[in-house]
């Protein structure tokens, strides 16, 4: 189905497509763009890609798809660099974390051209990075989220279903602004909340001894407070509004149950906890069948 | 160093501390003492115990030692028995999550013999439960906070030292209030935030969409949010203090990160971000070594 494929940003995401389309029966040419040529040429030795290219003009030549899997950040000055070389052929996606500030950029930069992009975003881990992080199994299994515009055209996101499929992924559709308020809930918020009990116990005068006697649901709770902090920062800002709204409706929730515990209302903390841990047992048994 | 030992409540606590005093060269006797028949004999099936008994004063003839690792709810009625048959050489112990509330607890029952008692809590997981959890090494590398009062005698803290290093474990000492106030902290605050947060996504209409996206930051990050609610309503009312004052901290400090983000103030949320990574991922390697 494709030929030729050119990856902004060959990572852990974008060199973990390019490991993963190699293995198909025809596997496209691979063609790796980036601002670091360390990068590049790392990528190149460990067989990610099959050219690097820095002209842009060159890597779009003939090619079917063009991925953007660096920082979001740069993001527009990416889709700026190749808006003078897209053929009506080429669709556009990514891999970023937020997806109404996606495709506000994309309809900025890309202009007439913005029916040829699909927004998109994989859910998985990224605990490591870097072309050495990539795995060719990275996407079986997981939920990969689409966010075309009313006006992408249907071929564009045909082709960037099936990129994701061709992965092992399970992909979905959802409007960006849905798709931001599902992660503002999911994922955006519980990683500035654990971003921020660790800075409240981190910045106390026993810090040291709290950390010594941290055990095991410490540990896990403030896994994801060990993220990237610039990539964070982004996201936080990039979805703004939908993590405000959750961190004001998690602020009540807490509220709520510290009023249970101020009254001693055993009964109702209990019925609070006990639906909590029901749901979150139901949801890790659904996860693993 | 002990003769006979008598354990109440052998699940895993209890069971694993049998199992690991087996390990030794010259190992105790372990009489098992429970509320249900059925966990006993599966005690005794599996080899924790060496007999079980429902009568008291049957069980602490000639016992060095008691443990009590049953639910935190039962220690003053377990104590109330035990009073009777204490002869001067017996020395108490537990191994609740709370300290300020079972040291309250034995001195109102155990009288002039509260100085035979030593509060103590294991930092061990708990995921599993029951006499078939046990483990011999449970406790080896773990820490075990004991909470001698200052009339408690120096041969009973030294017998509970032994106890638990016998077992493998790392053992301090603090202050009961301490002990509450660093575990209100690092462990008691963190369960309640995960039980919110998945009560809070969970009484959603969109609850079943929101969990079919959530992932692996949000599995660790509630893990805990699947434990015993019984067991955490009893926690959090025992520890209610120091808990109201962590919720209110926590709250302030979740306000603050929010205004950041009102604000878009990219280094505030930049260098909070920063910090509590670093943190975080000190703290890991810290515990790896």
């Amino acid at each position: 189905m494709f030929k030729k494929i050119v990856i902004f940003g060959v990572g852990l995401i974008g060199g973990s497509v390019a490991l993963a389309l190699k293995k198909l029966p025809n596997p496209p040419k691979i063609i790796g763009v980036g601002r670091s040529n360390q990068s590049l040429q790392e990528a190149l030795n460990l067989g990610l890609i099959d050219a690097a290219e820095t002209n842009v003009a060159s890597a779009l030549e003939n090619a079917d798809l063009v991925l953007i899997a660096a920082p979001v950040a740069q993001t527009p000055a990416i889709l700026k660099s190749i808006r003078p070389h897209l053929s009506v052929h080429i669709v556009i996606t990514d891999a970023g974390s937020t997806k109404s500030d996606v495709m506000a950029y994309a309809q900025a930069e890309l202009g007439e051209k913005f029916n040829q992009f699909v927004g998109g975003h994989p859910i998985a881990g990224a605990e490591k990075s870097g072309p050495a992080a990539a795995m060719s199994d990275l996407y079986i299994g997981k939920n990969v989220i689409l966010t075309p515009a009313t006006v992408t055209s249907a071929e564009a996101v045909q082709k960037v279903t099936a990129l994701w499929q061709n992965c092992g992924a399970l992909v979905s559709n959802m409007r960006p602004e849905e798709h931001d308020s599902v992660f503002a809930a999911v994922s955006h918020l519980p990683h500035l909340l654990a971003f921020a009990l660790v800075e409240d116990l981190a910045k106390r005068d026993n810090a040291e001894l709290l950390f010594k006697f941290a055990a095991s649901g410490f540990r896990d709770f403030t896994r994801i407070a060990g993220s990237h902090p610039e990539m964070w920062r982004d996201i936080a800002l990039a979805n703004k509004q939908a993590l405000l709204q959750e961190l004001n409706t998690y602020q009540q929730a807490v509220s709520e149950m510290t009023a249970l515990l101020e009254n001693n209302d055993d009964e109702g903390l209990f019925a609070l906890f006990e639906h909590a841990s029901n749901a979150r047992n139901a949801w890790a048994k659904s996860k693993t069948q």
